[in-house]
């Protein structure tokens, strides 16, 4: 049976989600959870990596297993062997030919932040504190020219071995939250640290140090240097994975 | 000069606010804070002590203190010497006569759950989860009887060393919010674990085990026994104190 599973961690406590030596990944915790569950070693692949610190309201996982469990019930065994910062949300089973991460269609993103003279340890907790006031009017603006197709070479950190950094951008918005904002942004794919870099190019344009239109020309310059920095992981979080 | 604090802080790093020995408290920690920064010791008052575990997106404390520095610069001497999930976010003088317990005249909780069949790890981190469906609209009218001055004594703790046991609330209800509900409750104090209890309360009338008037009865009858249980401190917060 090829199953999915669509689960929610706390990032802070992780080195990121993917399986590294010597540290403490959602994915290498999720492995022994299932190993503890089935007895034995199970691969998994996920709709993608997230970075250490990064969140997830919802990732997909999948993976391979016979088994008479019944696979919405698959969830709680699960569940029982995982820490309380990652919970398995939902187990079904998918055709033999899906793949989390090849079939993965739209992922949407999510950057809170919020601005303030001081500091705020609740909001600073989730959400990136930013001193000062934002023209959040003209962050919009430069959300609306990133839907679409293009290049992100400007807004993909340098060290990384993805050779085609054109990807699409379905919808890209600040919205207002109980006490700041978020950007959210829907893409067939994201590169890395994409969503942190165009963050911080957001930012710039907030700070009025860019306008709004300037998004544009460091598209087209395909420069990581000609962005904003990469900011902070603490406001980010995988929302959803659509098939 | 007297000085007010506003802070906020984590509650889940802490063993509450009130120094005990042995433990880490959000009071211990920000009277080292105070004796790093003015090298002596120095006892603060706050508005009251929360529980293990118990957020404050504002509490009030003072202090007294002779300092050359202004005292709306003090809170950034204080903020170098604390960890990150405690902040004070402003710092002013106030009258000699001021003190951040018995000044407070009105303080205000919200208390943060959702309902769902599964847990998820993020909303979890500052959110009671609650198992299935509530009646949210009973929920709401039990609170509104909760208005006025009574007898708490259900809604207590047994183990308080406190006598008298009225207090009066100006204001309760639950709202919406975006992945779930608060319970907001402001009154002129609370009884120990008082919002806890309340809390246990309405959700038993959530499940209809209990009718929304069952709270009149409860409170006629001065009974811990008869109130719900006192739930997690996971989704409490106290948000405001008015002087």
């Amino acid at each position: 049976m090829n199953i999915a599973l669509e689960i929610s961690y706390l990032g802070k406590n992780y080195s990121g989600y993917q399986v590294q030596p010597n540290k403490v990944t959602v994915q290498g915790v999720l492995e022994n959870a299932l190993e503890k569950a089935f007895g034995k070693k199970i691969a998994t692949t996920a709709s993608g990596r997230t970075d250490a610190g990064v969140s997830a309201l919802c990732q997909v996982v999948n993976f391979n297993i016979e088994t008479s469990i019944p696979a919405e019930r698959i969830m709680y065994v699960i569940n029982e062997n995982l820490p309380n910062d990652i919970r398995v949300m939902r187990s079904f089973e998918v055709g033999e030919d899906f793949n989390a991460r090849y079939s993965a269609k739209r992922k949407t993103y999510e950057y809170n932040f919020y601005c303030s003279n001081v500091e705020n340890a609740i909001y600073s907790e989730h959400a990136l504190f930013v001193k000062g006031e934002l023209d959040i009017e003209s962050m919009k603006m430069a959300c609306k020219l990133l839907v679409g197709e293009h290049d992100f070479t400007s807004f993909c950190a340098s060290d990384t071995e993805v050779v085609n950094k054109v990807r699409t951008i379905y919808s890209a918005d600040i919205i207002k939250t109980p006490f700041g904002y978020k950007f959210v942004v829907c893409g067939n794919g994201f590169l890395y640290n994409m969503v942190r870099i165009i963050m911080g190019t957001l930012l710039e344009i907030g700070y009025k140090k860019l306008k709004y239109n300037d998004i544009l020309t460091i598209l087209e310059q395909k420069n990581r240097a000609k962005a904003g920095p990469t900011v902070s992981s603490v406001g980010l979080m995988l929302v959803n994975v659509e098939y």
